[in-house]
């Protein structure tokens, strides 16, 4: 697995999340040690044995290199890797390593392991992420800008409500996330084919034991074939991604005209443009987040496995799922330095939406009208006044005044005064506040459970 | 979308899902009609506005080829439906049409409301499907059969066993879809750009009153671009859909052996070859699965959504998440009709077992020795009888009993009976029976609840 | 399939491509009797039995829904088919119906002949996209605009190297299309399991027939189950559809200021904002070719077929295909729609250029300062200058003019005269005019080759 | 990028593909230098700076972990490996380094190297794939095995088609590899926004310089957004990887029944069952070929790319490219050594053909009857007695030679010596033989122009 440096791990690995050989070989000694423990515990083995496994369990004391190349024999690291574990214990202690497991039961438990620690950070920094969303949501409550439906210029919204939206939406995806850890992360034990007929009649009591020892959920039965917590693993990591995405998207939009920027001293420079400030961490979240969907649709094909143990889909697990984990996690830390930084330019917002023309405010405009035209004409005379200012270099409140149109809505009952409040972008921001005030309540009943 | 009737719609539309045209035109309209109901139950809209508008939204009373043509002019075919619906009711109720909505809010809804009606289909046949395999289950927690790893022979299991694993997957799928259902299904109601401006004060209250009416959760605040709820709903299909190809996929292996076979009179000729009798329903299960990584790869990519509305994610949306309804309602439905009707020769697998050579115990013999010779030596002295039993077309046994292996084993202290116990099959099922009855009863308990 | 009608079909199904029922009946029966013609040529049926096969082979004579039905049966379409048009010709030619053929041939021969007649329409829109493309290149091969890397301001560009950039890019995905059409659309005749056994010794001669009569190429051997040939088909739609949704994409961003629009009279407008005038052609090509991407990633998985016909994956390629023809045919007849009425306000790009105070000369300024301080102390001064410049609200100029700016460029020895030049965006334009000349050179060339 | 070693490199990382760290730092490197000596070649540098950078660019000379940390700030690793590559050669030199480049061109140009590299050893390990596979179609010509659709039993056919079907995958994907290898690796190089301002007129120059010094083609105009050229390769990655796929999946199917085993000694061993041998080579083969599919699916979504420069889609890219290009090679690397060493049981496929009761002999005892008979009645006669003889557990042959059906045969005028004749195999294979000729006359036409 990729690991935390090298040439691109800047970009892709950041933050917490370690998914790389190193993590993956802990995970299945871990798993090996739990085992023996449980093993013991279970009476099959020697006291003792437990600790003596453990105490060898240690990633340094292994060669992940030449565990490497003897799994070009196997298939997979673990036969080697079992006989390189029996071989650091006593050997009254060795008939408890591996007892009753498969290779594929350490790879499962381990991936689950990895993906718990993983999940640890990703929940961390999306914690972060959310902390900043909700400091914005408060400070740019009444900050009014351009809302934009297709990128073009619709109606009036604030700051404050986008952010409230960023905010509902990792919040949603922290509490996903966390009911995945919770139910769906479990330990695999089946043995050669799930029955666990090497441990005898012991064999759900010792599945038991090393679910306890892990602190992993014991499944009702053992899941070697039946791949639906892989998935659901990166259905929710794959739901963090989208929900940072489509903040990162947002962000390198708003910069484009400059309402924000990015934060980060000494970043986002050009080697040849002297005068750029890239949003390098919405574009490096995106850079992580467009590879997601892919890993997903991997994983979820290789959800069908045959019989007792798969040939190929299994295997084509291990990598994606460690990408996807990386990912993720890299995306949720740039995602929560991003937040944490970004810098709002409410008064170039506040003059942007007032250099639009009025044209915003044709949908309040037409509503005026409305009552006294019926909706479909009022759009239709509006949509015509809209189209003759464009034409005319006007702005709309201008045209209203003016001409035909202006006769039209003196006939209409609507009062200058009306139509001035009318055209008043702070008169027109419906429920921002209140959707914004609902996101921060339920961030603020959330977060304190959800708070790694 | 595409219809239930057409020359590939037998295969891919099966069962009670229905997302093609007329389910989706008359799901929008629901939606207008309880957004009327809305607006006058908040006292925006004259009395018996709702009813009136309620009694056109009939979908009967349009014409999709026609609606489908306008779509091309604003994108999408709501703003033509309105018109449409507008022009269906009493004038005096026309102002309570589309009140306060954005084409986006319909459209979103009528999705929600689709794929309500379309997991009441999906989670019936599950049902069936699950209540299949328990039956299976039970049927044969006592039939043995050889277990496969890597489609090698490996261990002997139970076709109870097996069962068991195909329900408990099912199982965990038909929560799934239930919790996504409940919780993950919401109503969309956000106006031109999310702050429900055209409603005033009263947009809060009004989205309330939807939901109620349509019997679709509330949202925090508006989702129109934050797309997770889409993805949860994709991901718990393709969940479902995992839980099924899996099924599919050992079926169409397992009938290679002629061990089971498909029922269905009538059913798996060929058209060319006389003899056949393909295995026809898991084999259009895999037609169906096989699909669902693509799509939801699409509607994860497409979560990304820009500012207030998307330009273009949102409208690839759709057909997508009607193909994902129909591939996985299609999949459940061939799946319990496959289920329920699968002959199983027990007899056969047990011949097949027997058949083997008992190369399947293999392991087992290697524990008999493992106490005496440590697990390695044990490991390797069977790994080279067997290799020798093979080239010499022996069976395991019979190498085991002879020349330098026999003596061996004696010298190791292994009887002749306890070599012959070792031998049995019967007696090497491990946790079979107890994995095969704890899955029954999960599903006891479950199937009450989920049951539609 | 789906067909050119109903809700959605006007966004998705836009353009001369037909992959409906219709054209799929139409197909297998074309194949049927190209069979049958085949047949007797090679005087295995009586003559004119191939005539009267093909008489009887029209599409209205069958019922598309009835062969749905029976197709649930086999598991395709195939056999009831078979059975119908038996049924329609005169006994005397009844042995020549279908004979020697399975299933599989009939159904992938057919989905060569849409996929040809398909390929016809979206070249021919294609040609009129690069056509249309081409002029805009001409017609603003001096229009200067701001280029932008990661969406922000960058340096000078024209927008004819914009146009010329997308017009290579439409002129390569029309070669590879052609290239697919002539090279890579073949008949497939194998009979029950690739040998052509129910042939006899005529099978390859009977093979070469089919081919000449139905105009596709033919296969040194069957490629039933090796599915390169739709992979190859899949890949070059994507590619044409990579070419569409970058040209659409630029699009949306460019209408965010306004210095394009679509044209298309009446269209564009919105339900809610009267003002709005989206930009629709746009907006659904990529509505469309966000979709490809799953699409192809679905047909890729399905390429991996078992022995003589794969269970399951054969099936799930069927309606991708026919959904990736109907895509990409519509996202091409939306992208030729969208550029040949592509208005472009070269005035409002200047502008815009103009109002950038000075920074995409940044660069350049740089790189009249490189002779003298090397290229990065000269890269740090005006980065430093640039940031002086935007934190003090002034122009590049007015900064490099002033203070111990201008005393730094003087100490390097630029003048006055050469600093004007260099802040010229006309003077900075390099290669933009010839490599707009050499993609219409290039398009002139190609163009007559290609046009259908 | 993932580098050749650690715990799962043995597996995804074999042959000789390197899109490691070390090899992307080359291949940048590699492009530096060419540029530095395209552009004293074109008379902006001083004589010998070219060589002068050449001599600094090697890989060992920098630091990837650093570069890695300091790409976190401007989003990727170039431009401190300019600075890096600018300290280490002489200041004479100094401004030959970069010049007129952007980030992209290098990092793009090195895309290309990294891949033409990896090609090298692709189409290596694909050629020796090839010869083996032809040597298979050439050993069994002659050796009759059962054919399967659906996994089913079907008619007979040879193992020489079998592998004739393989080595005409694989050669055909070796000609699409190579043609992108020829025309659509290409050299980019833009500056800044794809216009070479800061080259001035020299631009076009450079760039023919700069493709004529790397060995690759010369784009129409630079590619920076147009991504068809990535897309170009990955397809023909995506189909050799699909050639591999379907020769292993049919491996681990036949060796479900021991007709096929892997060579390979020492492999295949089971950490558990002392008996297996595994089929790891084909396990393994799909243990990357599934992976494809989202990884192709990943870089086609991003092929949508914004403006002058992508922001995230861009960066997408990078992994999964170098991902791609490891697991095809890893694939092919298993593939050749499980074609060349793959071990055939003739015997046994001719004793599960006669073990089959003669069922695979039910279309042509239908054929013989379908000139009285007519081909229905024939087909249906024929199916009826296979359903009694499976109901009696007779064989095909013994239940026509008895009552009802050999009166029916008699009565058609089938004498039992044609009767005997139809039931036998070898007579059954139509152009199986010619079909084997055909691949292996255009392998030989084929491999001396593509091997490397």
């Amino acid at each position: 697995m990729r690991t935390q440096q090298g040439l691109f791990a800047g970009i892709f690995g950041r933050g917490g999340v370690d998914a790389g050989d190193e993590a993956w070989l802990q995970a299945m000694l871990d798993a090996e040690a739990a085992l023996a423990r449980a093993v013991e515990r279970a009476g099959l083995a020697a006291a003792g044995a437990g600790a003596a496994v453990t105490a060898a369990a240690v990633a340094s004391g292994f060669d992940p290199g030449e565990l490497g190349r003897q799994a070009a024999l196997t298939g997979n690291p673990v036969p080697a890797l079992v006989r390189a574990l029996t071989a650091a214990v006593p050997p009254w202690a060795a008939s408890a390593v591996h007892r009753g497991a498969t290779s594929q039961d350490i790879l499962d438990t381990a991936a689950m392991l990895v993906a718990k620690r993983a999940l640890r950070a990703v929940l961390a920094d999306l914690a972060d992420a959310a902390d900043a969303a909700a400091g914005l949501a408060v400070a740019h409550r009444g900050t009014i800008m351009i809302g934009r439906t297709l990128l073009q210029q619709a109606v009036p919204v604030t700051f404050g409500l986008v952010a409230a939206g960023w905010l509902a939406s990792i919040d949603e995806a922290r509490q996903a996330l966390a009911r995945v850890r919770d139910e769906r992360l479990a330990v695999q034990l089946g043995g050669a084919a799930g029955t666990l007929a090497a441990l005898g009649e012991a064999g759900p009591r010792v599945a038991g034991l090393l679910a306890g020892e892990l602190g992993l959920a014991l499944p009702v039965l053992p899941w070697h074939t039946d791949r639906r917590r892989i998935l659901d693993l990166a259905a929710a990591l794959t739901g963090a991604a989208a929900a940072l995405g489509k903040i990162a998207r947002d962000v390198t939009l708003l910069a484009q005209s400059e309402v924000v920027r990015e934060g980060g001293a000494g970043r986002g420079g050009s080697s040849a443009m002297p005068h750029k400030r890239n949003p390098v961490a919405s574009v490096l979240v995106l850079g992580c987040t467009r590879r997601v969907p892919g890993l997903l649709a991997t994983l979820a094909a290789a959800a069908e496995q045959e019989h007792q143990r798969a040939a190929g889909a299994w295997h084509a697990e291990w990598e994606p799922l460690a990408d996807l984990l990386r990912l993720t996690g890299s995306a949720a830390s740039w995602g929560a330095e991003l937040l944490a930084g970004l810098v709002v330019d409410g008064l170039r917002m506040r003059a942007n939406l007032d250099a639009a023309g009025g044209f915003p405010m044709a949908e309040r405009v037409a509503a005026l009208l409305a009552p006294a035209l019926g909706p479909a004409a009022a759009h239709d005379l509006i949509a015509a006044a809209s189209a003759d200012a464009v034409a005319a270099g006007e702005s709309l409140g201008s045209m209203l005044k003016s001409g035909d149109t202006a006769r039209s809505l003196a006939a209409a009952g609507v009062t200058p005064g009306q139509l001035d409040a009318a055209l008043d972008p702070a008169g027109y921001l419906g429920a921002a506040a209140a959707f914004t005030d609902a996101a921060l309540a339920a961030h603020r009943e959330l977060d304190p459970r959800l708070r790694p």
